[in-house]
């Protein structure tokens, strides 16, 4: 399974791709997409529109996991974020692309063990999990490989749950 | 000057057009975009997106005036008005539309006299200045109405702001 991790911001939006099942998953792909935090709300996320749109026509993901985002003490902030996070869920929608999202509680678990692991230890343990040779910066970039990590060891196992929720009837 | 209100949301997003200049304004047209609750949360920004493009396409406004959310007590509505605020800005942009953002009370202020007022008082207000026959329904639609007189009465004070801002090598 092919999936695009997606740490969505408008200063810096973390991409990463990964290819892997339960237990293995190696990187296709790493970067982060930057606009100015002084541009024009509108154009950023035009631009971000445009480089997301390049990396899913480039990588053909089959799945994007993009990181849920809570409350935060910074509301400008958690607002770019959600901003960036709509773009993601428009693309997909458009491509034909199933989303999924996980916590950031969920990523850490899923690859370091422990759900309040600290920024250096996740990327310790992406950098091992993918064998890359040098650890993958910024954090951003870090984080979007490590949801794309989750996605492919979760996956499954949420998709048995959403299988029985709906033969249950219950809501997605 | 013509501008169009958005009062954004995603179960019910509010769209009011005004022509209008400080001290008048007339309706263009009002109306008010559904997405189902429980729907693909990709697909309902897709059908807002479209919406939204037949509405600047149909009535091409000179502004595209936003209601500006801060922090809530629900997190989840917040996320989707803040999803739904990020497909006004990209066709905006895309459509080279500037656009303003209101806060909730500076539209109470400017169409009731009272940044505090009532839904209803804010309803009676617009009705009266728009010299409609009857209350635009349901409250989206009205704040989106409020939203556009709102600018097209505060805009050339703002213009004014920005014009000196600039000027004085101040950043927007």
């Amino acid at each position: 399974m092919r999936v695009l991790g997606v740490d969505p911001g408008l200063t810096r939006c973390g991409l990463g791709v990964v290819d892997g099942q339960p237990g293995r998953a190696s990187m296709v792909a790493v970067g982060v997409v930057r606009t100015p935090s002084d541009g024009d709300p509108g154009e950023r996320l035009v631009y971000l529109e445009q480089e997301l749109l390049a990396w899913i026509e480039r990588f053909e993901p089959e799945v994007i996991a993009i990181e849920r985002v809570f409350a935060d003490v910074n509301v400008a902030s958690v607002m770019t974020t959600a901003h960036a996070t709509a773009i993601a869920l428009l693309l997909a929608a458009k491509k034909g692309i199933p989303v999924a999202f996980h916590t950031p509680t969920e990523v850490k678990a899923a690859v370091t063990g422990d759900g309040r692991a600290g920024k250096a230890q996740v990327t310790a343990m992406v950098t091992r999990i993918l064998k890359l040779t040098e650890r993958p910066r910024p954090a951003d970039a870090a984080d979007a490989l490590a949801l794309a990590i989750c996605h492919t060891w979760r996956g499954s196992t949420q998709a048995r749950y959403t299988a029985a929720a709906a033969t249950h009837g219950g809501r997605r």
